[in-house]
């Protein structure tokens, strides 16, 4: 009745702008030129070090993204960006539902700010197991006792968990996107800060990550060679 | 174990700028001035009419807000807006979740555009207040479960359901703020665009408006004037 | 040795998304849809006048601009929106500067929020020929002196008056686009709220409108169905 | 007739929040905290380094700036603020006009990226002396005369050249002012990564971190700590 995942899909629906459009942007403001940029990787690269931002918001995407709602929610904690999700007081929802897979770490030791996640005992596994495939089925016999004796959609879903996939619409500029993984991704030691992000939400973070990679190599490089941070 | 609430709880927090600042600020770009804005409500309440939005931008205030995450998520949806909310990453959250009371009208009759809402029959009720409070009853039993296992914060919260409280602090300058008004009252007949608002936001909408009420007299004047539109 | 024109010049650089993609995004929301965008011109329509705002944000342009500085200073009030302008830092700027054509209404009676531009008589029409010719010709000799004596643009570029053109790269979504329109234009006895635009920046406008108009033809006759409001 | 200054003027209008609110709202996530914040220097330094921004939004300050239009350009691109500046469409302007002192560099030296800037040589000095005091008188005797003549004032104000002064509101919050003075101050070797301001705005940009170090002296050591990057 109901399924479980553990994925977040990330599909890029749409892109406007490549590099050249980068170098195009930045040319208007020292050349005022007319002309259409020219691949100049070493521009690209000097705009992202030298933190001229303003020529990577001409470059946009637009992304499809399924994920639990304890994801997100984090998501749409970013406030440059354009968001369509998936409302459960407009439809009866899908019972899908986030249960980690085997490898997720479970426990987490140390202290604020210096957290570390180790796999976790028997008892942990055994516990997470159990509980977040029981609670869900629960929450939707409720859910789904209130749909049908006709009770709104709106009041019905408050029982369902957040570990209900959602799926959005998500559409920022590069400089934006940027700053998401900057922060939604532990780039590691590599890092000028370090972030700590939940798994699930890095996990969509390194798939918009690989779109950009593709369709923007030279940014992608100016990003790690910057120490993963935005421009 | 666990509590039900069905409040939502707005406390202004802070507030800078009153009407005199409106005046002021819209005077630094009519007459360049220096002197500190008097009270002058035709003026308020002209700038409001014509669409002169920048001076109610001056205006910010902070609130404390406790609703659920359902009501949350909404919330940060309006991006002109500081927000900092509980985070069930960084604390064990409190067992406290929301479960209508009597008068909340349960049933949406109608169709997509075009619902009304109905207090709903008898076994709507009984639906109702079974499902919202066992549902919560039994996620939270799996959230301590897993906590009492020593299994992470945020694997462990993935089990609770939207219903469960949260609290934000909330920092908007006037002109967002009534953009929140409008969208989320639906102020009736005398609105210029009706909305159809969650009685829940609505409620913390509510709240928020008063305090803007009394604090800015003419802007809400000018407010209900114009059909219940952001400046 | 300098030239004048007066003339705005919009350029649609690329666009983002077209009237499916709305759909799309809107479905998102109530369908958590997969599925490609139809046409659906009706529902476009109806998200506008529901004022469901979020879908139209999925839809983005660039525009190549160019206007003289008492016109970019007043587009650069629009935040929603990323801007390349040219910069008299970094170059040199070319001697083309902004002189009224013999039909612009040079006189403005009336009082504060009730004006009405006239064409001018005959000794205003010498005066604005003499003033906008001569002046930017005395500020462009100054400019040249300081350039030749080896000043740094930074400060050379103090003497020139904003009737000098500049050019810009700007990058918005179809829902601030519209902000734009409603605001830049005066769109007469039509308009829920009628706006006073300086007549170049409603010919930017209205030229960013016809961009609008062609990709987006449903939205651009909910706009006017609509007294010409952003949605 | 017409006068002349190079100071700019930053004046501290209203603030809200201090240290306390930005513990405050940090205890709200960790700890959906109800209680006052306590003065917790420590904490606030552990956000900054951590990159916890969000807390620092809820302390806003107001500012009026008067400076001349080359400069309130460049401070109108920081969009995550509020402005309202003097407009020569609403009012005839004062003549009050930027000339650089004795002691500002006006020489460039180096190549893009790398310049250095000299105080110049005898006729640089000359130049721009002779140059920066009459252009503007030129362009205002221009503009008077079509004032004089009853032209309207956004026709008339084209004439008038970007050193002419102009006064604005900005209303930012603790987080975009720290954005503001990393990108407009030359931090020197400490910076974590540099920026060649000119040198007008980074005096207004100085002037309003005098005004943060004072109401925020942890957030000012945190800012100098990690580099001068924004939080």
């Amino acid at each position: 009745m109901i399924t479980f995942r553990n994925d977040m899909a990330v599909e890029l629906i749409d892109f406007m702008g490549d590099e050249e459009r980068i170098v195009e942007a930045a040319q208007v403001s020292t050349k005022g030129s007319r002309a259409k940029g020219e691949k100049k990787p070493w521009l690209v690269k000097w705009l992202y070090r030298e933190r001229h931002a303003s020529p990577f918001e001409h470059c946009v995407m637009t992304f499809r993204i399924e994920a639990p709602i304890f994801i997100t929610r984090e998501i749409l904690r970013h406030r440059i960006s354009s968001f369509n999700e998936e409302s459960g007081r407009y439809r009866v929802l899908r019972g899908e539902f986030y249960a980690p897979n085997k490898d997720r770490k479970l426990a987490q030791i140390g202290k604020v700010g210096n957290y570390e996640f180790v796999p976790g005992n028997r008892r942990q596994k055994l516990a997470v197991a159990a509980a977040t495939r029981m609670a869900p089925q629960f929450s939707w016999l409720a859910y789904k006792l209130m749909i049908g004796a006709g009770v709104s959609r709106e009041i019905s879903r408050v029982v369902l968990p957040v570990s209900i996939y959602s799926s959005m619409y998500y559409t920022a500029n590069l400089r934006s996107l940027l700053n998401f993984l900057s922060l939604r991704v532990d780039w590691g030691e590599d890092a000028h800060i370090r972030s700590h992000p939940q798994a699930e939400i890095e996990e969509v973070a390194v798939k918009i990550g690989l779109a950009i990679q593709e369709k923007y190599p030279n940014v992608w490089e100016s990003f790690a060679e910057n120490g993963y941070q935005a421009v």
